[in-house]
């Protein structure tokens, strides 16, 4: 379902191999160690889960926000203000899964003594998906929420201008046989990436994804990419409203609420013109300080359990999941077999290694069995 | 576009006199004063905002729920457990507005001293319009959420089965010039009172808003509400999956995280079978702690100056428009005109003010400009 399914001749690589590869090229670049090996974690982690959009594949970009100046590969983020629930933090401008990190324990810590608490980020960069704070908060038990802010993308309803990022919302929580309930979202219909699949696969476009530049409802790859992504929920009729709605919270939850740039005013992660100003959102509950230690953890596992068993539709492409589902099985599973880069992602990062000298890890070619894994 | 626009043969009430004899008509059934006047508050304040769904059209169901000894009206909601930023309350199944009014002053009151408070609450009924609470919030100038979970309409994707709720999400925020931003939504394409005015219409419905018994799409108001509603989003290919996340998410910060009845679980308010046992979730988030004492708002307002003036679609239903605009501008209208009622709500209200010897405000017939300012 959310997960990417773009396979094609691509080649396999170690998780471990890999992170310790992007952080060696991110160390290279003026990024120091603790640094780096964040902003590695989180691209990985992405990788892993199928994410392929915002895991290493973003490198080559990330690195020309540094080489343009306009990212500082070397700041380090300060708590700027704040009272003991919520928390603003100031970035300064520095490497986004870093700064995210760091307010995200900082979030964690409160909670733990407080029940509840919220960091935002401001003067932030790109942070990868937002679920993986999210699932940091969430491994310790507590239900995290982690939201940002990014480039207009979005068309509000009636609106035929992209104002809005596809301002996503991640929310985890522990699961028990479950593992972990991770929503992690666009607040649009579809990502730009999937309309860029289509283009590459010559297919044409539902209704609610896109519009075209005249407003109009985009049913070709071509015309959306020239227009908006439409907001969850697609044409007024069928709700887009609630979409562009969510969009707009986000914004006001990260770049309002933080300071930061918002909305149309926003450098996006492929412009080298400025600083991107991002803003984030981190909440940490701990359901332990009203319940007993493990009650939140079954009640969660006992919904799932009615869920997943319901009766499905006629068709149905696969049974009934809970979110973060596909992400969890596929990053078992290359965590036992590799994690798959496209052949386009590989020869990407094998020229970022020649450019910077570190040697991209061993890799073996995508199995027949992975590729129909993957599909 | 969230109002809905159902006139007919009405009549007008002014909010004073509809909120005065709600109150009273409570009080008549064995509720305190104070509490009465919290419940006809959330009632007529949704009248008021073109919500009539949701308004003192409830009253006859809610007294079914009284007279069937489900809903305890003299209850009084307890604060069980928790930390400075984490409280639940035991809302001992009373009246769902009153307990969720004193949880949502409680995180308010925590939010101020704290930066941000969330109180949740179990054992609670039906709270009326979820955005009531968030936009008391508000009107301190904080940020206000409201969640809560219902009984079982909607069938997540892939199944053909109701397991959630409509799981309204409700949001609010100061917003200068604009007044407020409240957006409260149902994480269903439609409510279901939308079905139920195409049935009375005698229309079609688009695909994405609900289900046939048998999991295929439903094309009429009758298969659909012998079946099930669609999660924001619809299809599966429109990201129908986003909106049961979504409704699953509310589900596990309100019933879960509160230690209520889940999902399919949940009796109805239609039915007096049993206690509601419904869960809900306040957060209050004070900016004034990390920002300036008019920043938020003022960024905010700008936000939306960007965005309502927004270059529109071709054949554009309206101007672009920020969450919560029809609503605040039908109560504005309505404040000074007088709350428009269905004709079959008001002979519905006027019959329970026969059956308990209170009697009906004085109303006038609705005028035909009302109407046209109703459409």
């Amino acid at each position: 379902m959310p997960v990417y399914k773009d396979p094609s001749e691509g080649v396999v690589v170690g998780r471990q191999d890999l992170l310790a590869w992007a952080q060696s090229l991110l160390q290279r670049t003026g990024t120091p160690r603790d640094v780096a090996a964040d902003v590695a974690e989180v691209l990985v982690a992405s990788d892993l889960r199928g994410i392929s959009s915002h895991g290493t594949a973003r490198l080559a970009q990330y690195l020309k926000l540094v080489n343009a100046g306009v990212l500082d590969p070397a700041a380090r983020p300060v708590k700027e203000k704040g009272k003991p629930a919520l928390a603003r933090f100031n970035a300064n401008n520095g490497w986004g899964q870093h700064a995210a990190r760091i307010a995200t324990d900082d979030a964690i810590e409160r909670a733990g003594e407080l029940g509840a608490a919220i960091s935002v980020v401001r003067n932030n960069n790109h942070y990868g998906i937002a679920g993986w704070y999210a699932m940091r908060i969430a491994r310790k038990g507590l239900i995290g929420v982690s939201l940002t802010n990014a480039g207009a993308m979005v068309a509000p309803t009636r609106s035929r201008a992209p104002m809005l990022g596809t301002n996503p919302i991640a929310v985890a929580a522990p699961a028990g046989r479950f593992g972990m309930v991770v929503l992690d979202m666009a607040t649009s219909t579809v990502p730009r990436g999937r309309i860029e699949v289509a283009a590459r696969r010559g297919e044409t476009i539902p209704r609610g994804w896109a519009i075209a530049p005249d407003g109009s409802s985009a049913l070709t790859p071509e015309a959306a990419l020239q227009g908006a992504l439409q907001p969850l929920g697609g044409e007024e009729e069928t709700g887009g409203y609630k979409g562009y709605g969510l969009a707009l919270i986000v914004e006001m939850l990260t770049g309002v609420l933080g300071g930061a740039t918002c909305g149309m005013h926003i450098m996006g992660l492929f412009s080298t013109a400025g600083n991107s100003d991002l803003g984030q959102f981190f909440m940490a509950i701990d359901p332990a300080a009203i319940d007993g230690d493990d009650g939140f953890e079954s009640r969660l596992e006992a919904l799932l359990e009615d869920i997943t068993g319901a009766p499905p539709i006629p068709n149905a492409p696969g049974p009934v999941l809970y979110p973060g589902q596909p992400e969890a099985e596929r990053a078992a599973y290359q965590e036992a077999n590799g994690i798959a880069l496209d052949r386009a992602v590989f020869e990407n990062l094998s020229a970022l290694a020649d450019e910077h000298g570190v040697v991209f890890p061993t890799t073996a070619s995508l199995p027949r069995q992975l590729s129909a894994a993957l599909e």
